[in-house]
């Protein structure tokens, strides 16, 4: 698979072994029915659709609270096991459009520090061994703290992460493929849209685990993912997770172009730079029962909500029902896959006394989630800090008032 | 949970400690946004979709080749990974009209042999321990081998299955909340629909792993699968999964509805029954390349399908290029879930010859999956038995041709 004397060429080459079109997919249209049938199959009997009483939607923060960016989050709250469904998988920037593009013309070029510079079909990429990972993906502004009513909503908080069943070929075999250079040590990816986005990634991660993913929980990456292709950079920032992946350069320097530049650096008000911090930290969050949501009377519930951590797999998430003072171990969903979300299980009975429920995790290289108090010390700066930095991973606790009704409590 | 002094009431009432609604998922509404940014956020910003590109639907067969059932039909040769989109699960009856009930007025009875008759909402079932379990579901009608155009199709001859990640809670921790009583040894599930769809589980399955599914590959269930909520009865054929579940009667003896009684027995030609015969047998099918494919020229291609058992786990799944005369045993995507879609892959080198390629399970039992031929000498049948029979699970070759085309060589 691939060309292997093509260095003298001047342009970009497609792969030898499959210049012609893979017709991967080309079953026969369906034959003997109505046009009253083929139209019916057209509608929701084709592809099925939620229902109408399902108001489990994807919401933007309004600007009423200050928060002034253009996402588009993960109802958390309304989600069950650890699949996020592909319509309800986090937003960024969607301001700027989504390509729809057509995959038959779409191409993934490779190419600077390589031998072979080569080309590929989406039928080319389909032909080389695939795996599939459940992978979460984070955005790095996610888990801020916020006031107003968005503060009270684990959707608005935390809904910039979702988790997936990627599907696609490692990166590392395309580019053993075009024989990585000695001297080389990132990549600069590229997504094929009006403004060509641009992300660095370091070659030790892209040679790593770094999935080319054409299919998300089973069928193509949706357009808003990256259709056709999409790089995912398992428990790094979702920003590196470049969608409409059209071009990889070998280089060996990082590009800081425009769209990372803000991004490659967690600055802190003592000077202290955080340079290149992709990877994101122990996690978890309370999702049910979350604020703004109302129990109904004492009594039994289950308490559950999602664990994940850029350093691999969840070992174990410990949840406290009296405001942190005393934890007990959470049940985790099996198997637990690394870098994915992790859900969490603890059986509880409100006594219809006020109280703080919150959950921590610990991660397989035994990195805790601190609390915001901890993470503030630990980069010598006030807790107001994490108003408008990234990576905050800090553990959330919920109010749970005599009434019933659940409220932020990490800030006050 | 659950009422415990109610047994002199006439009528089934509501669990107790869980009388007044829950309100989850209550979550406020989103403020600050213009008319224009609400309109737009219930659109595609709301619930993404696929490409328009991506021609990845369900199917119909249609009836010029003879089969009249109205099955919708998942695309198995378009996905990838174990997941199958909420959108692309398979169907069958759905001309009989799909219920879109709304939750808040839906209702769980658990009655007949039991101490403590109970009714359960939606929001009490939410309060129960809950479970996650990736599983398939197989309709038994599936596999039969067919002749005519949809001959050719992975589809229209195997798509029949599906595998999501369900939760829910344990039928068991309902029925103990209920007490059955001694001399129960069945159950029947009945659905929430015009011609109450019923189906006789026994009391032992129902005492396993029986699942009350609520939601499916994160959100809640499609009104198509169930919507609010469905049975999952893990390995059986899959018209025993009752959707849009409103009433488990405990009792002695199965009963024999109108609806089961054509599927409660295999019979065949020699007079032998097959009774209550409700698991699936050990399967797999090669997905890609598959019928109806073309291969664009000799090379390196990867060959991967499907494998899934009723008998739990699948152990291993072997792959022949040469029409069944050697075997090679294949990678298997990890973890490996029990009663679920099995990813299985498999590196080949088309050298432009015809040739015949397939697959074969072994499950946890070691059990192995049949050729046709083995499969009718088991029953004492001629092969052509199987056009009509339930549970096929026999081998399925695909033949490649010279020029690429790909065909059923099932039947010759």
């Amino acid at each position: 698979m691939g060309s292997h004397s093509q260095s003298n060429r001047r342009r970009f080459l497609m792969s030898g072994a499959a210049l012609s079109s893979f017709v991967m997919g080309a079953v026969r249209s369906v034959r003997g029915q109505t046009p009253a049938q083929q139209a019916a199959l057209k509608d929701g009997l084709a592809y099925g659709q939620p229902s109408i009483f399902d108001q489990t939607i994807r919401k933007a923060p309004g600007p009423a609270n200050g928060i002034t960016d253009t996402a588009l989050m993960t109802p958390l709250q309304d989600l069950d096991g650890i699949i996020t469904p592909s319509g309800l998988h986090f937003l960024m920037d969607h301001v700027k459009g989504i390509p729809d593009i057509d995959p038959q013309k779409h191409r993934l070029m490779i190419h600077g520090m390589v031998d072979r510079p080569l080309v590929f079909t989406m039928d080319e990429l389909k032909r080389f061994p695939s795996v599939s990972k459940v992978y979460f993906l984070e955005c790095n502004a996610n888990n801020r703290p916020i006031k107003g009513p968005n503060g009270d909503s684990v959707q608005l908080v935390h809904g910039r992460t979702s988790c997936s069943e990627w599907t696609g070929v490692l990166l590392p075999v395309l580019l053993k493929e075009c024989g990585v250079q000695k001297g080389a040590s990132w990549i600069i990816a590229e997504g094929d849209e009006s403004n060509k986005y641009t992300m660095s990634i370091p070659l030790a991660k892209a040679m790593d685990d770094t999935l080319v993913a054409y299919a998300q929980n089973g069928e193509p990456v949706r357009p808003q993912q990256g259709y056709p292709v999409r790089l995912v950079v398992p428990g790094w920032e979702a920003i590196r997770a470049v969608k409409w992946l059209t071009r990889i350069q070998v280089v060996d320097r990082p590009a800081l172009a425009w769209h990372e530049a803000g991004n490659n650096a967690d600055t802190t008000p003592t000077g202290k730079g955080l340079w290149f911090r992709f990877e994101l930290g122990p996690n978890s969050v309370i999702t049910r029962p979350s604020g703004g949501q109302r129990l109904p009377g004492q009594g039994p519930y289950e308490i559950t909500g999602l664990a994940w951590t850029g350093g691999g797999a969840v070992r174990r998430v410990d949840v406290s029902v009296d405001g942190g003072r005393t934890y007990k171990e959470a049940e985790l969903q099996q198997p637990v896959h690394r870098y994915a979300h992790t859900r969490f299980r603890f059986p509880w009975r409100w006594n219809g006394e006020e109280t703080v429920i919150q959950s921590r995790c610990t991660d397989e290289r035994g990195e805790v989630q601190p609390t915001i108090l901890e993470a503030a010390k630990i980069l010598g700066v006030q807790p107001e800090y994490f108003y408008e930095a990234d990576h905050f991973n800090g553990v959330q606790p919920w109010k749970i008032n005599r009434d019933g009704s659940i409220r932020n409590a990490l800030l006050g």
